[in-house]
């Protein structure tokens, strides 16, 4: 039942509410990276019980995008006229780690252009602040929890492909997988030209 | 006696004060969020002995409120000229978890509204930043601490119905639940429409 | 001979200094809360070796007169334009806890308005950001403590009368109580009308 | 030979510099609290391998200044144009405690004043933000040190006289005692009228 | 595999990427060190799980940019109006020490130019603020790793010399060492003329 | 050939460069203080993995510059429009104490006035924050340092005389000791009129 519920927050109604995968010490896990914009001075604000690390991956993101704005299809005045919040929720568990890198900056480029991000998508790897996207752990624990809670295609870091590679065909029936090399591709497969209602 | 004098508390005659539900290490409890506003540059201000997670909520209430002002009725003006100070009593006991997360966006919206709080009521859940309620544990101890103090109506999320599915009868007599599924839903049930006395 | 002392310091020549009760490791004992203003920005400094709850009383007490300012006769202008430093003597010991919060509303309320404290008149009780009173623990140490510094007047929290009916008589003898709900009666028992010379 | 060293040292060709006393784990010594003004926007450094608690004495003595500089002949606007560096020296020991409070001020106000420190004397007490003297404890120990350093006159607060009387007359031999009850007196018998060179 | 993808990445069709040479618990490793500029006012943001150390190596080559960047032909305008992002990918990993300075600084004044990093270099070694190069441990280990990594040229510090004396002539095969006294050689060596395509 | 190798290090070709003695778990030490200027607002940078006490070293230093410029021919604007960076090389090894003191100011007037250091010079000694000259420990494991490092002469505190007269002639031969009193006499002996090369 509560998959169920979880699965209609999935949806993609707002921008800037993105899937990622977390491997926690009970196994993996779906978490969701939400980014919101307000009035202000270009502010970045991070909550969510995070550890030191996946902060950082938060200010990893949001430089990149200031500095590849452009290509983003980014207005550079909303970037010093908007405070940004980062929230990851179920604040009771704490988290850590660089793998949701990818997962938050592409919850930012969804609420900096409302473009929808894709339903039913999920993703995972760890992001250098040149944009290359890099390999993380827990790939078979991760693929099972994006199973349980219905998500149908993956973004990995091609590095992981052999991560894949060694799971049983079963486990894998269903899934559709993505393997990139840097943020340009992720956010080609992960956000719809179609823009979200506000 | 303690409770009796506790009920009176309760009374909703000033807006920003609304009662939660905690989960302690020696059972269920109330507690009140309080806030409060001065004349100011749109600080936000925590008090109560709270630990970080629970102070994170605040942030997360404020950035959403922000995010969200036309539709509560909050005159944007506002949020840049009042400070916004939340407080959490019986400073001696440390606080903390996401669970009173929509009680303090609750408090809030009453306070920038001045609309009053609905009497004999209570709540718990997490919000996340873009207003959905998640659910939270320990709600069998929470009830009966609802009860104990005179509680006759209790906001939780829709996930935790099944909780309250496995509670007895005769635990939950006298109570009447709403459970819901975003922060728009709470506040139509928790504030009237009705300005308290400033 | 240290009470003799003592006592003289707890003259009331001086607006801002008030007399608390305290519960230490060792037993009741009086305290006492100084604050002082400065041409300033409106800053709050806290000194004498306080614990994070205690120095959360003093940022709750400012937060309330600011927003009380006009009931209490504060000019909002002072609020403004003085920085309060608040200091509780005797830096040895460390202090904590929430049991200061109406002492140092007195105090800065004396501060602000200049008007004199009540001579031989002590005070414990938890204050929240919307001016009520709650109890706290304590009392019978506390009570013996007052009476050992010739304190006549004490200013409790009404739920704090029960714990004042557990008492023996003889100990009481002397002592005159003010049991209170908010800091409206605190303020109206604790302060004269009289300023003091400054 | 350290010694008459460090007799050198305590003489009163600059302002600013005034002679302590303290009490250590191996025993009492003298310590030297010193503070030097430059150009600045009434800043406050403090160094020394200081504790929380002497940090605050610091902090208490430059607030009782700025709220009392017309009676100590103090310039408002130095306050405002000038910073101020407290340090203790002898980096290498930690200290803390709040019985420097008295010291400190001293020398803040013979900064500020450039009047000359009496040569020969020493001083140990906390005072409080009123201006109030209060009692410290380890007297015997700092009486011993300050003749092993030469010093001639000790300014004490009043309650610490019982402390003196139980010292046997030998040890006190050659020294001349001040008991004080605030900082008025303190700066009336510690600071000469006379300026010092700069 | 690994290896190879890795490889890619170390191309130098940016600027501002630099290979470095890193001492760990199971070895020596090869890590990159990334910079970024955006708009804004000279702040300098660090990321990537570094220790205090390492952090102030970054400070220390923003510091020796700033007093030499004419002989750098860097921009002093550039310097005040923007900000720098250092990051040193793989988050999991926590990172110490001095020795990546010599590689901040490389990757600092190639994004400040625009200049071509060389490709298959690496280097190791701590700068002084004077512009020194400092000797470092570990450098066995690094050179293995460097061969490993495809790396064909090595920047060290002439004080090493001694240590590369000490390793048998097969691990060296096809690396070519620059022994270096300061940063100006590391640069000339590091760094083509040719601009970076943006 | 390491030693060999900081001798050339130790000309005094840059101005700002200056030789401290230190005292480690595994013996005395060489360490040099660096210190540069760049544009800036007066700001203080300290690295090179300093404790609590030898960062005040350098706080201290700057406020003794900054009341005392006229002394040392250094121009007041530029302590205003300059910021000042304090390195101590070897990052890897934590460093503290105050002993450096004496150090530290050398190197900043040095770097503040352009006056080349003598060559062969090495010092140690805690300054206080009226220029006088403190004792400091480890004399003897420091002048054995000193030796093997080919340093020449050096400045110690006329309270350390003791110290040496305690070692035996054959560890001194070689060796010609200044012993000071005020950082006057240190600049005197340790910087020559003749201006460095920028
Ligand atoms: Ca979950
Ligand atoms: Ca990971
Ligand atoms: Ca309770
Ligand atoms: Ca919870
Ligand atoms: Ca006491
Ligand atoms: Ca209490
Ligand atoms: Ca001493
Ligand atoms: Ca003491
Ligand atoms: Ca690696
Ligand atoms: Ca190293
Ligand atoms: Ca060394
Ligand atoms: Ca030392």
């Amino acid at each position: 039942a509560a998959n169920l519920e979880r699965n209609k927050y999935e949806t993609n109604e707002v921008p800037g509410v993105v899937t990622g995968l977390a491997w926690t010490s009970v196994g993996g896990d779906i978490l969701f990276i939400e980014s919101i914009l307000s009035k202000g001075k270009g502010n970045l604000t991070i909550t969510g019980n995070l550890g030191k690390v996946m902060k950082e991956s938060a200010t990893i993101a949001m430089e990149f995008i200031k500095a590849n704005a452009d290509e983003f299809g980014i207005d550079m005045e909303d970037l010093q006229t908007k405070n940004v919040h980062i929230h990851v929720p179920e604040g009771a568990t704490p988290k850590d780690g660089p793998s949701a890198g990818i997962t938050m900056l592409t919850s930012l480029v969804s609420s900096f252009t409302g473009r929808k991000v894709k339903s039913h998508l999920a993703m995972t790897g760890e992001m250098t602040l040149r944009g290359k996207v890099l390999p993380v752990g827990g790939i078979k624990e991760k693929i099972l929890a994006a199973k349980r809670a219905n998500i149908k295609e993956i973004i990995l870091c091609k590095d992981n492909q052999k991560d894949i590679d060694e799971i049983k065909e079963e486990y894998l029936k269903g899934l559709k997988f993505h393997f990139v090399e840097n943020m340009k591709e992720v956010i080609d497969i992960a956000l719809l030209k179609q823009k979200a209602k506000k």
